[in-house]
C-alpha cells in the first residue's frame, strides 16, 4: 500500500503518545481513579485485520488502546455482537462503565439498554454522530455521550465530492460496461456532463459542509447553502457559497443536492415524497449524513421515476443494510457501506480522540467544549 | 435529466450561431469556395441518440451541422463503420476533403489511407488528441491537421480526480458489495485513505494537468508535476505545486500518479516495466492521456503484484478495448470506456470548435493557432 507510509507519522505520534501515557508514573495516578470496565463495539475484520498495521478501527485493532487500558487496571471488552437479547454486549450492559460505539456498525443504546445500564457513566463515538444512541434517555439518565469532533470530517467530505463526480459524470454505467466486456460510449454519454458550471446545494454547512464547499471551489460551479446559521462574511466570501434561508427554496435550483445535516427529531425523514417533489427533475443527491434522514421508499420510488437521477451515499436505515434494503436494487444508485469517515487516516484521528477523552475521564478533567454531545442532561444544540 | 437546463443555454447561443451563419448572404461567400466532400467518423448513440437533445457528439448528432454544411452545397457523410477495407470510411477515403474524427472512436488515419486520399486536404478532431494520425505522413503529405484545443480539458481534469478520489478512498470494492447483498465495511476500509497529506505526482502538466492541480489545491495534499516546462512563477504558486525536472526522480515520491502527456513517439510505452518498479510500492496510477503510452503487460503484471494498488482511466490500447483486453480482467482497475472528454458539455464545445475551424477552413481563413498540430508540413511542438 502506497498509503502505508503516508500514515507513518500519525501512527507514530499516536503510539509514542501511549508510550508516554502508560509510564509508570502516569498510570500510578490513574489507578487511583479506581478500575472501570468499558466495552468497545466495532465491525470485525476477519481476515483484513493483518493487511494493514494501522487498521486500528476494526473490533482486532481495538482503536490500539488495549495495552493502554489493561496497563492501568482497566477491563476492555471488544465485540461486534450487538443485536438481540443474547449478543455479547448485552451481556456487560448491567456492569460497563463506559461504551464506546461507532456509526460504521452502530450498537443501537436504546431507553431499555441505558435503563439497564446501572454502571453506565460515559457514551464515546468513535467517529461521528450519535443518533444511534437515545440522547434523550441518555440525558435523563445522567450520562455523558461524546465524539470525537472533527475527526472524520476531512474524510467525508472529500467522499462526497467523489461521489458528486461520480454521479454527474456518469462513471458507474462505464465501468459496468468494462467488466462485461462491453464497449459503448453513448450509453454512458448521453448522460455524462461536467460538474463546471452546475449548481450544488448543501442542505447543512457545519463543518463537513464547509469543508465540501471549499473543495467544490476551483470547479466553478453555482455553489447554494442551506443552514441554520449563517456562515460568517469573510469565510462565505472564501468559499464563494450563497446562503438560502428557505430550503425548500433552494431545492428546485440545485443540479446536485448534498445532505450534510445531522438525524435528529426534526430532520428524520425530511426527505419525504413532497420535499423530493420540490427538488428538479434528474437532480443528483449525495447523503454520507444518515440514511434516515430520507423516507426509504420514496427515494426507491423517485429513483425509479427519473426524478432522481442518480443517488450516491454510504449511510443507511438501518445498519448493516439487510440483504433486501430497496437501495441495493434502485436504478442510478452508486452506494457503498458506511465507510466515508472510516478511512484508515480516520480511525488514527478517532482513536487519538477516543483515548483522550478516556485519559481525561481517568482524571476527572473535562472534555474539548466541541465533544459534548450530551452534557449535564442537555443535548448538543445541532441535536435540539 | 437535471443537467439539460445547464448545459441550455450553450446549446442555444450554438444554434443562433447556425443561424446567422447560414444567412443568404453568408451562403452566397461560402459556395464560391467550392463543394466540399467532408466525412465525420463519431460513434453510433443508437436508442440513447434521442435521450437528450444536447448529445450532438455521435454519429446520429452528427456535431449538429449537417444542415449548416448542406445548406452551402457541401456533402457530410458521416458513419461509425471505420475499420477495415471493405468499412464505410474507406470507400469516402478517395474523395473526401475533410475529415473529422474523434479520440474516442478513432479512425486510424494511417500512411496508406493518407496516399489513398488524394483530395484530402483537411483532418479535424472533434476533441483533443491527434495520435490516431499518423502525423509524419500528413505533414509529408502537406495535410493540415487541427483539433478543438481547450475544448474538453476541464473536462478530463475533472474525471482525473474523480478517479484519484476512488482509487485513493477504495469506492469499487465497496459499492460491489452493495450489489451483491453483502456489508463488510472491513473488506473497504483496511485500503481506504483520505487524500488529504498524500503526494500526487503529474506527469506533464499543459492544460489539463494545470487544471488538476488547481482543483486538487483545497485537498492540502503535496502536489509534484514533471513537464518539459516549468510553469510560471504566479501560477505555480496560485496552484501550490513543486516541479521536478527529472521524472525518474519524482516516480518513488508518489502515493499517486497522474498522466497528462500527450501520446507521442518519445511517451509511447513511457511506463514499461523499468519505469513502473521505480514507483512506489502500491502506486495509484490514474491514465486520461492514451493507453499507449503504458506497456499494458507491464501494467496487469504490476496490478497483479500488488506494485500497483490501482489503476484508472479511459484510455486503451486500440479502441474500442476488445473483449478480452487484459486491463479489463486486472485486479483493482477502475476503468471506464473512453469518456472523460465527451461529456455532453464538452460535445457542444467541440461541436462549436469543429464549425468555426470549417468557417474558416470555407472562408481560407487561418484556425486559432494553438489548434493547430500539423501545419504547412510543422508538427506542434508537443509532437514534435
Amino acid at each position: 500500500m502506497a498509503m502505508k507510509q503516508a500514515a507513518t507519522a500519525a501512527i507514530r505520534a499516536f503510539s509514542s503518545s501511549v508510550t508516554s501515557q502508560s509510564s509508570p508514573l502516569v498510570r500510578h495516578l490513574h489507578a487511583s481513579a479506581g478500575s472501570k470496565k468499558i466495552v468497545g463495539v466495532f465491525y470485525k475484520a476477519n481476515e483484513y485485520a493483518a493487511m494493514n498495521p494501522n487498521f486500528v478501527g476494526c473490533v482486532e485493532g481495538s482503536l490500539g488502546i488495549r495495552e493502554w487500558l489493561e496497563s492501568q487496571g482497566h477491563q476492555y471488552i471488544v465485540t461486534d455482537d450487538k443485536e438481540g437479547l443474547n449478543c455479547e454486549l448485552e451481556k456487560h450492559i448491567p456492569d460497563l462503565h463506559v461504551l464506546i460505539t461507532t456509526p460504521f456498525h452502530p450498537a443501537y443504546v436504546t431507553a431499555e439498554r441505558i435503563k439497564k445500564a446501572k454502571n453506565l457513566e460515559l457514551l464515546l463515538t468513535a467517529g461521528i454522530g450519535s443518533d444511534h444512541v437515545d440522547l434523550n434517555a441518555a440525558a435523563a439518565a445522567g450520562l455523558t455521550v461524546a465524539e470525537v469532533t472533527g475527526s472524520n470530517v476531512v474524510s467525508v467530505a472529500e467522499d462526497e465530492l467523489m461521489r458528486i463526480l461520480i454521479l454527474v459524470r456518469n462513471f458507474l454505467p462505464g465501468h459496468h460496461q468494462v467488466i462485461k466486456g462491453e464497449w459503448n460510449v453513448a450509453g454512458i454519454a448521453h448522460r455524462a456532463y461536467d460538474l463546471e458550471g452546475k449548481t450544488i446545494g448543501t442542505v447543512g454547512a457545519g463543518r463537513i459542509g464547509k469543508l465540501l464547499l471549499q473543495r467544490l471551489k476551483p470547479f466553478n460551479c453555482n455553489l447554494l447553502y442551506h443552514d441554520r446559521l449563517k456562515i460568517g462574511p469573510e469565510l462565505e466570501k472564501q468559499i464563494g457559497a450563497k446562503f438560502e434561508e428557505d430550503m425548500d427554496a433552494m431545492l428546485p435550483k440545485c443540479d446536485v443536492l448534498v445532505i450534510n445535516t445531522p438525524l435528529t427529531d426534526k430532520t428524520r425523514g425530511l426527505f419525504n415524497k413532497e420535499r423530493i417533489a420540490k427538488c428538479k427533475k434528474g437532480v443528483l443527491i449525495v447523503n454520507n449524513a444518515r440514511g434516515a434522514i430520507m423516507d426509504t421508499e420514496a427515494v426507491v420510488d423517485a429513483c425509479n421515476s427519473g426524478h432522481i437521477g442518480g443517488y450516491s451515499g454510504d449511510v443507511w436505515n438501518p445498519q448493516p443494510a439487510p440483504k433486501d434494503h430497496p437501495w441495493r436494487y434502485m436504478p442510478n444508485q452508486a452506494m457503498t457501506p458506511h465507510i466515508s469517515g472510516t478511512t484508515i487516516d480516520a480511525q488514527l484521528r478517532y482513536a487519538a480522540g477516543v483515548k483522550d477523552m478516556l485519559d481525561r475521564y481517568f482524571k476527572g478533567q473535562d472534555f474539548p467544549a466541541q465533544n459534548y454531545i450530551v452534557k449535564e442532561g442537555q443535548l448538543a444544540p445541532q441535536y435540539r
